[in-house]
């Protein structure tokens, strides 16, 4: 049985009636909407940008059925004027983003969406939903990657994931943040990424004997010989059994020889797991581990030498464990007043809940070796004369993001890199397709591109974003204007 | 643009490399399996019950396309016999349920599966994926929905929800948890639930002046006038002009006028709103909030007599928060040995991780005035005699789940009733399929009838699940043969 998403209505309902509002107020009337997010999930130190090219496949081919609008009707709530104009809608936006792959921070717009207010507002949900959960994922697998070392990390997640579509997305983000398999066999069809699996559980106890099962297993599947070892009892049973059927078929040189352990003290049961190989001259045997692992499990059992080989991750691989959701918002930053687009703000009452106003971009400045040292927030209508001076090499002011009087200069550069790129432009792909290979490699060259003090899972070094000064300046009036009607 | 998921693949690969493990091995051998979880989601006192109705639907028409059979060829890892019979495949075994909405506890089984090794094995994936995740969503939901008392509970999770599946089934899974509405104009189609939505910033943003974008949205929507009123500043700003644009339409008697608090100190802006709206003469203004909203929050300010009529709450309820998935499991209970279906065990290394052999169901204690006492796992081969018992109130033993020596006589009782019953059998759904808000009433009736101390937040009263004798015989007997073999 198949199940089709129909991703039209896949949107807030206030999406549709503020449209319906836009439609009678000025259909034609433009507005530029920016995405960001205000915390690192995790209490992490990066984000890895992620979801934007599914989302731009829907984007480019949203449309509402027949169906659809006899639904809104039902509803009485929109007009047969507005519903019609529904009936023919496309999006003919254009989107700038980030690169899949690349490392994002609190504040930085991510993706921005210029069009009129109708098509801007509607795709609002499908955005978030995209970008804040692929993102989590793949930032979530990147922290259990770096901390795994060069043992691959296998993604088991689909029974735990949010849904099935939270399986697939996940597995594709996963694999983007570093994963080397998936246990999903339809994503693993979808996006050409390995399939891997062991057994399970009752694969051994629909044996008479333990042993039984292990060999019927690595008779069926020589070069992928990974047996479950505590189905009984890891040490007294499953080792033992695993050894005596290695030791049958070693001779034959199989491709992988190895076991799973998948409860009990991981660290314990590894390093006597591995004695017993070795003193069974089985040095090639491979000790795999499943059981509620994270990044944090992975380290220390790193640290403490734990001899494993390959980790099966997941849960809280494909849920972003106890922090389920990356908080990404997507708010208005300029609006049509006469002829211009003119930057706008919201206040709010919470004044880490301030936007930054105007249609902006961000220049992420490296030094000669490559590394990052800070990213800029700026005005786009600043482009031409930042890029003058970054070509020159001239100081910049960078101003911390809230707190006053913070700021420094950026005087010790060797390059700088424009972040949001034009993606679609009047509805219409424009940049490259990468393949998932290459954005996972991207993901790579980011992650070695920040400080390592970056990538502590404890209380990171904070990677600094500020603004530029026509950027905290336009802020600062726009607020004392909005203030002064009401304070 | 539409999003066809194929839910044969959505499976681990290894049930598949098992399942033609089992097809060489015996394709007509037999097992029985059943689901169960082993720990409370968010510490909490009950589970609710959520996503059997989609999983059947989706198992009673699997079947493998010929680009499933071509991927699977393509992996150079199946024999062309095994992907022939995939083929042809078609799920034959008989499922037994428990109802969508029951409350239920760890260690019970909620699901049994009885078929060939190859098919209840297959959809062991699918079964976790769809049961974890709504099952979850329907506790966390239920439990937002008991502490937010009479005031009305919106879903507005779309954004942050896992992919946009996640977001469909977590909001069938809120309805059933007693949701009164979603934003998630699709699920809203799909389940036939209320759609509901205010307004975004954007909307208040893209006007010269708040109140203009108020006095715009009631004109449009004159019996639906939520307004937003903290882009700027609550207090001095969006109430006031709420107040102004309140007093000029009220004389239409609008069928609902409100506003909603989206950032700030919830307690304090509902407080001083609802004086403000009051000195106003404008009683009837109800006071919407939302920002991070949850269970414990929702208790905090009901706690604290907040005036608030409606909760929106998003990110938390559609992820289950710090606690995004429910770790249920899929274990065999018994296998064919010559002409019968033999009780089976797993041990592993961690005692909590040791299964409860054999098919069994779940009897349910009720008083007189229909509170539920505690459940009995037993053995289906029990069945008759001990209904026999129970028609008779003959005391009945109830042994504790893991500790030895504890045990309690069950005497005082009015009824009891066998949970687990059919829904499937030879592949095709024998049971009544009740609508949603069928099923969202048991959910209410089964809240009703646990005692309130089990509905505490923090550390509710633990509800006795306990075995019968027989089992625990069972149990005891079983490990002591196994140890037998290796200690």
């Amino acid at each position: 049985m198949n199940q089709t998403i129909e991703f039209s209505l896949a949107t807030d309902f206030y999406e549709l009636t503020m449209m319906q509002g836009y439609f009678f107020k000025s259909p034609e009337e433009r507005g530029i909407f920016e995405m960001f997010f205000r915390k690192q999930p995790f209490n992490g130190g990066y984000t890895v940008f992620a979801g934007m090219q599914p989302f731009l496949d829907v984007i480019e081919g949203l449309s509402f059925s027949d169906k659809d609008i006899n639904y809104l009707d039902s509803l009485k709530i929109f007009s047969r004027e507005f519903l019609d104009f529904l009936a023919g809608f496309k999006f003919r936006g254009d989107i700038y983003s980030m690169k899949e792959g690349a490392l994002v921070f609190p504040g930085e717009p991510l993706v921005r969406v210029h069009g009129t207010m109708m098509e801007t507002q509607l795709i609002e949900s499908i955005l978030l939903n995209f970008i804040n959960f692929q993102s989590l994922i793949a930032t979530k697998t990147a922290r259990i990657v770096d901390k795994s070392g060069r043992s691959p990390v296998l993604e088991f997640g689909l029974r735990r994931a949010q849904g099935i579509d939270g399986s697939i997305s996940a597995t594709r983000a996963a694999y983007i943040g570093g994963a080397s398999s998936t246990s999903n066999t339809l994503a693993g069809k979808l996006f050409n990424i390995p399939v891997s699996g062991t057994m399970a559980h009752s694969w051994v106890m629909s044996f008479s004997t333990e042993i039984e099962s292990f060999e019927k297993y690595v008779e069926l599947y020589p070069d992928n010989a990974v047996l479950l070892v505590d189905t009984f009892d890891t040490l007294r049973s499953g080792i033992p059994n695993a050894i005596t059927v290695f030791n049958k078929i070693r001779h034959t040189k199989p491709a992988l020889m190895g076991v799973r352990i998948d409860s009990g003290d991981l660290e314990y049961l590894s390093k006597k797991s591995r004695q017993m190989f070795d003193e069974a001259g089985l040095e090639e045997v491979k000790i795999f581990v499943s059981s509620d692992i994270d990044e944090w499990i992975i380290k220390q059992l790193n640290d403490s030498n734990a001899p494993i080989d390959a980790w099966g991750v997941g849960t809280r691989l494909v849920t972003g464990g106890n922090d389920p959701a990356l908080t990404g918002v997507y708010k208005i930053v300029a609006k049509e007043n006469g002829s211009r687009l003119e930057p706008c703000i919201k206040i709010s009452n919470q004044s880490e809940k301030i936007t930054n106003p105007g249609s902006k971009n961000v220049l992420r400045f490296y030094d000669k070796d490559g590394q990052m040292l800070a990213d800029l927030i700026y005005l786009e209508s600043e482009h031409d004369e930042l890029m003058a001076r970054v070509t020159g090499k001239e100081p910049i002011r960078f101003n911390h993001p809230s707190t006053n009087y913070a700021m420094f200069t950026m005087d010790q550069y060797d390059s700088a890199l424009t972040l949001l790129q034009p993606v679609m432009k009047n509805g219409k792909i424009t940049c490259e397709r990468p393949g998932l290979p290459e954005i996972r490699q991207n993901r790579e060259r980011e992650i070695a591109s920040i400080d390592e003090t970056c990538r502590r899972l404890l209380n990171p070094h904070i990677y600094r974003i500020s603004l530029s000064d026509s950027l905290k300046d336009l802020k600062t009036n726009l607020i004392k204007d909005i203030k002064g009607n009401f304070l």
